[in-house]
């Protein structure tokens, strides 16, 4: 069987082959660059009609469409990432983790920022100074049921 | 020695007897409210006028002007966090990790975004479907050196 | 100033000079005894009204209503329990965790269930063959976003 | 010699073309949902009938039957999960842990709900505010034994 | 209130004093030594006809009978214990667990060796090569449910 | 080169083709089961006239007898084990630990019981209540030395 | 696809027919020795132009090219290295991290030493009491914003 | 007995009463900064003469003498180091430590570098694209016996 | 109580004020010096009249007797040593500890060398390289019983 | 190409072929056993001249001699390490780590064994009461620099 794995490598290649950005496939399936290379990454579940869309935009088999759209299972590794790039937003969450939680509070009550109905972009600032990249994260509010 | 747990525990006493919350302090001071709270938690380093005031804003001991403005050792004990507002957090830096990588890479080349020319804020915004959690970090890109 | 902890202290002290058990004080404010004792223990945040009964019926100072109304931190210092009877769903979790998973996805989509818009309850199932712990989560499907 | 995890490739792979639910399987081998994929997964053994079902209703070798009645090792590589679904309940074990123990205690004694005399079900509870998964474990009370 | 930690150390003390075995005091209170040393170093539970007995025999306080008498929470903080003697049992659960798990299929069917309906003894055991230490267990077998 | 692996799989193959138990090999060699399966899964050495005796009963090649009487490397990977029959096992040591080393103390002096000059057995004890698993361990006494 | 791994085996095997020295390696492409041996080792990503040198000096094969100039992802699986000659490193970390990170304070200001605008030497220093091994490390000064 | 902690505080406590830097307290004592720092830390023992100096210019107790002068039990709690600053260089070396190894073996010969006889400075370049920190270490070769 | 901490204090205490050495002690009471530090430290337990003696040179409280002569619990709470002068020991054993295996059961078959009947001694060997210490371990061979 | 670990198995198939030991291997190459034994398992580096011997000795290929005179990076996975025989070594570090320390600082100063300028054996010595193993150890005393 075809897995997910099987898939995200055949994407990388046609990706290379291709000379496509991730901002040019996003483009093409109608998504954006974050979910789409989230997903395409094995890390999200292509929609039906994207995977159809997925499937033809990078020249995929035609079995790759539906695991595409197979539901994943998320791991990672290292509990504490080390490649620098990464590393610096597991940084950021070890030192404004509480900042985020008690500011959340304030503004919402007892609750958390959902990861599940969640979104995200990433984008270059401009900036005298040496540009800029800004991260924007969406999620909902979700409140603590008390019952 | 007054240390940086001492006077946190005595804005905490204060901002609960005056009612204030993190964004009133922060306009106090004139600084955004994640980086108040951050640095009244003892993680950030007030400058010198930026002390002075908090000290007069939350009627704090002289002593604790200059600790206010001691570089921090920044120290968090749980590798991966277990509060589920910080959690979901360390969630999205797992799941999502390589895809800021890989788009960084993309728009900036070899590099990173500094966790330390950085600067964050949490907004709330309204949404018929239940109001969502807004996180914008903004860091500057550093590009790896070659030599 | 009084913390979450010196609360939970007091509440286990006249629980035990009262005879009551998780049940009563349940019944007394109106709330389940699961999501009583987890609020006693410091792990849920009591609504304002919850709170103020809190106090009466167990006989708590003034300022534990305040205290008992803050939104707590979750920690649990152990990543796997040791006490047995925590263990066992530790157990379960780790032998059905990918079951859970399957038969959620089966039943609803690419998603989880909430462990925030969240509720449960344990019950005494008399048995012939010996009386059955019963366990019931419920928690609100979400679905993953895909943007 | 065949193995579990090959049994288990090739029950995947029979689902996914004959279009099959997990519910659908369960009810041709006359078992439960959540028990058919867990053993279905290797990590429960099928009594001799039910392995011959298994085989006649998924189309495997006949070598498969002994395997499927094979007692399974269970192993879990992952202390913490990190896949969203999963860690949602282990979070639950850490929320509410201690709770489960407390009220085990207040009806039964000083005992364990049994994790192996143990069933469990998957249901999907309509809501008009978001439909619900609904958990429902069930495990023997067993009582310390003290001598 | 007073705490199982503290119950303990008035034990241990009240022992020393009056020079006894736990052999002894197992007599005194009609238990094995086994049982009688756990639930005095607070891992399992008194019924309450012994820790009454327990506080006349050791002339502990009034209170500590309902401590004794209390569920224990098992924490034991070294996953890898270090100590050698403790070691030894810990590497013979490495070294044969999976044999005793392979025996216990073969005697019994799938299950396990209950460590909650359970007993042990410890015996010195003469012989002219040097005395030996035999350790007897007998746990209740738990075969797996299917469902 | 034959590994200790490769002759585990043979032995494991022969004994599921002949329909013998783990009892039936080890009354084969004239050695008991919990020896005879340990060593069979490698974590054990065959003295050279067992190890001849195991090649002539499972129908091994000839090159599996000097394997069988190599001494081996016993390696476990998981520091706490998560299958439920040999976690239980951990769990007693977890509980009882300081037990067994106070009490091998009290009826010993200061020392261990060795696990190298060490023998096990596990028999089935019928009961009313449900049959048990009986364990018995024995190991020389070991004092410490001082010098 | 040819992968970073790939190309490392390359030039290592090309390196050692060749007779050469990274310095060798490093004067042919115009770089450090530092830096060339960490983007040979798949650790750094080569600007495009040194790419294209390190394919003619070493004779990979073209498609080499293209890899060397890709973003690498830094991966270390030894949390705690334990070869010698890294662990000196690391216990200097260890050991001297604090003082490191006073004196950059006492310098700089609140902030950091960058480890991606970085560079480093190691040279040789003749002593008569035994030559030494120098390691020159120097990165940009990163201060702390505050906003 | 006064300890090394409790010196460490009180050099502290004078250092910032009588404004001074690190710098300073080396330059009266005659030793680098980094190693008094380090010193001063009770990671390393100061010899007596130092300690006298130590304890003249730092206006510490007599007693304080002898325990900067005891042999230090070199113990960091975080096998990561969490502060920004600190990771930094343990990142280095994860990234650069199969380098140094290979320079130091392409130099010297198969051996590591000292981290006992062993010193380090750190000093400030200016740079008019942003000040750089320069950190030098220096240790002795020793190269591994074979015998 | 008094425990085996409060003595080691008080030993070290008494050692200080009266100028000795680890090697005065053992003198004094007839031991060796590896052993009298370590039961000093509360790793091993003093023979009764050991005990006594110790009492008498170091001039500690009469109860003090009792509690040298008690079995101790050994613990040690880094898997890893960071202190560099016992972090050489463990890399050692990590370097040669197959080493080790493999010429005790050359030389004996299959066995350990215990840790328990043990001795060791520390010497200085005089050399005109750098004088090096010499340590000397002794274990009774113990061959693993087959049975 | 070639890696240490082929090398170490082609070693391993030709000592048991030709029935040597260690201590002949050592013998025709003119070394140590335990260097003999440790740089075959490739944890050592053979100098040139013996890395030819080692290749006629054994019949290995010509080029096993280049791969035997490299410098090995040192790995090993377990940082505990669970076979019986190497784990008794790490316990004697746990237990008398603090005491090896004591006693060098007491008869050399502040520093530390050598684990690099380092050899070791391993005897036999004959003993009524049993044979016993015997450990020598030396390394070079490295004092800390200060400076």
């Amino acid at each position: 069987m075809m897995t997910k794995e099987d898939v995200t490598a055949m994407i990388l290649s046609a990706k290379k082959q291709a000379g496509m950005t991730w901002e040019d496939i996003a483009d093409k399936i109608g998504m954006s660059p974050v979910w789409t290379h989230s997903a395409a990454m094995g890390m999200n579940a292509f929609p039906p009609e994207k995977a159809a869309l997925m499937v033809t935009t990078m020249g995929l088999p035609q079995e790759a469409e539906s695991v595409l759209a197979e539901s994943p299972t998320k791991i990672w590794e290292q509990a504490v990432p080390t490649d620098p790039c990464i590393y610096r937003f597991y940084e950021i969450v070890g030192v404004y983790g509480p900042t985020l939680k008690a500011l959340i509070q304030e503004k919402f009550g007892d609750g958390i920022m959902s990861a599940i109905d969640f979104d995200m972009s990433v984008t270059r600032v401009e900036n005298p100074k040496g540009d800029r990249v800004k991260v924007e994260m969406s999620g909902k509010y979700l409140g603590y049921n008390s019952w």
